[in-house]
């Protein structure tokens, strides 16, 4: 039996990813964003609300990084997702997360963060909901403890964390459940 | 340290959500998406290469259904990621799961998925790396089991899986890690 609990944004798992930009006084701002991602090889789809500082330091500088807070983070990531850089301009600062900048794009890398994308804006959206940024990949930086034994990504290594909306709670990644792309090969025979 | 290992997709997790759409004949086709999701308090978007089955069927009937699968459902669901409608037109009967049409848009509700979104096209856009559907949430669906005890979603109750790209593998979500916008409020505080 289904129930309709009428218009609502209830995707779940939703990705909790960290978006790192430069303030105009060189300082660091982040904020947790869960409504974008990947939406191709290259390519990374952020949606936001106009009025973010984000937006305003994206627009001046033409780059961000877009990270994966580690469970070890979460107190300081959440902290960044409901602190706002205009009421707290030393948001980022007060976190004790550490940043460099990025050699690729002018925007800062934070240490504490395992996966992270150096990314250039690509364009600004209007889209009819509001603003839309898309960014192109140009780096991928990643943990060494954060590769297996042939240098590729695991994923179990991040100790990444996701986001339900319906209930504003966050969980864990558990347990591996087997390969994608072969778990119904059973079908594919039929 | 951190390697870094060129331009890649490899933000993790990444979310399988499955889009449901009738064929010409009324049959059902249903894909497994993980470039894409809510984008809006009442809108989702799908990020899709613009040969697919899916976006014939998203044209001409310009509705469709976005649900979560549990990992009860993962052989099933994974199939419909790697099967063409294009070549096996009969992939969903293949699966063996139901469905039943939506009471509000032109689109198939699939019976064993416990969350489903029910949304018509907004509009289709040509973005620089491709195809990007943009749609409206008319409707939540949940199964009853899925709900607390407040008739509110229980996201743990779902059995959602996600994605990891980098090595193409499923895992399961994990343990509760708290209330977001909470954790942090030590840093409000400083």
């Amino acid at each position: 039996m289904k129930k309709d609990l009428g218009v609502q944004p209830y995707l779940f798992p939703m990705p909790t990813y960290m978006i790192g930009t430069y303030n105009e006084d060189e300082t660091v701002d982040v904020m947790m964003m869960a409504w974008g991602g990947i939406c191709d090889t290259k390519m990374v789809a952020l949606n936001l609300e106009a009025d973010h500082k984000t937006v305003a330091n994206l627009r001046a500088r033409g780059a961000f990084t877009l990270a994966i807070p580690g469970s070890d983070t979460i107190r300081q990531s959440d902290y960044l997702g409901i602190a706002s850089a205009n009421k707290v301009a030393d948001k980022f600062a007060r976190t004790g997360l550490h940043a460099v900048k990025s050699e690729k794009v002018d925007a800062p890398v934070i240490e504490e963060y395992s996966l992270t994308l150096e990314c250039r804006v690509v364009e600004f959206q209007d889209q009819p909901y509001g603003l839309r940024v898309l960014g192109e990949i140009v780096g991928t930086l990643v943990d060494e403890k954060a590769l297996d034994e042939n240098g590729k990504l695991d994923a179990a290594a991040l100790n990444a964390f996701v986001f339900d909306q319906a209930q504003y709670g966050y969980y864990a990644i558990g347990e591996k459940l087997g390969k994608a792309w072969n778990a119904g090969a059973e079908y594919t025979r039929k």
